[in-house]
């Protein structure tokens, strides 16, 4: 348990990534499928679907990414937003995570009672996912943040990768070799967050 | 890594449970305290909200829970809501998710360009913390499984542990020692789920 403690510890948002691996892609591909493999989701229903881009796939993610700023933000602040996607891409890999709308659709016409229900456990059972890769590729050594570019480049994503209509995209997750370690984290205190009736 | 992906697969849903612990009380609170504080949350708001339920609250969420159902599930299927709630009944304690919609709220008002993202967010992070507390309560030998009476119980849960109007109830995870191992799990095939562009 003290092992685990620490590795949720040690989870944090790494902005600064360079174009480097801690680890091979072959273990980064298993800490995935292992993830998707074993996360909970309602009715054993399996909606969750992550795609990895490494190298050029990884590259063109960001130019996607900024390409579709570029057109919504106003100019004379598109210098922070390039700078910050220009920090992901320096990254190794990107990681999107979707839900399969088709099977939350599917459950919803199985289970009419639960028909609103389905796409609110579909999320969090996305963030439990997410938590174990962003865990585990960390615990390599490799520093990851969760991104949300999401729904502006959905379309593009999706054609590009070829990937079916139906999946949602969730988020993106930008990994590389740390550049820098994050700051310190603040917590609000807990005696108003947890409660305990014994 | 190894202890981690056990931990992993060891984390299912146990129904038949008895009102029996295999780890102190202060330990439970210990693994809820840790997973609240170090839970990733959207711009760090820590949006997460958890009550622990012991001896006869836990009781009484379930007393609670099979009143509001009697009132609206029909006579002849009753039994078998009865029973199941029973099994819960039967844990040693339960595990409330709330969000925070004060929290919530008070980013869309602070950044209303991410509006519609934030309960969205605050889903699957709560979804995070959800899935840190199931595994690491299992490791103590616990049995736990994820529960949604909410939003029907949830007027009756705030009155009763006198909970802010703004907690939004978003699981139930009851409890307790194993009287039974769950079955094997159907795993979908991993190839449609997870895809890999280098």
């Amino acid at each position: 348990m003290k092992d685990f403690r620490k590795m949720v510890e040690n989870r944090r948002s790494y902005y600064a990534i360079e174009k480097k691996s801690t680890t091979s892609d072959e273990n980064i591909k298993e800490i995935i499928e292992h993830a998707v493999k074993h996360v909970p989701s309602p009715f054993n229903s399996q909606s969750a679907r992550v795609v990895l881009l490494l190298g050029e796939n990884h590259d063109k993610l960001w130019e996607i990414t900024r390409e579709t700023l570029r057109k919504i933000v106003p100019a004379e602040s598109f210098s922070s937003t390039d700078e910050k996607i220009k920090g992901f891409k320096n990254g190794y890999g990107t990681i999107m995570f979707f839900e399969d709308e088709a099977v939350v659709e599917g459950l919803q016409e199985q289970f009419p009672l639960y028909k609103d229900a389905f796409p609110v456990w579909s999320l969090q059972s996305s963030g439990m996912l997410q938590y174990n890769v962003w865990i585990s590729i960390e615990e390599t050594g490799l520093g990851a943040s969760l991104q949300h570019y999401n729904p502006l480049i959905d379309d593009e994503v999706k054609e590009t990768w070829d990937l079916p209509k139906k999946w949602k995209l969730l988020a993106q997750m930008p990994f590389g070799k740390p550049l820098q370690e994050p700051g310190d984290k603040e917590f609000s205190p807990l005696d108003y967050r947890f409660k305990m009736f014994s």
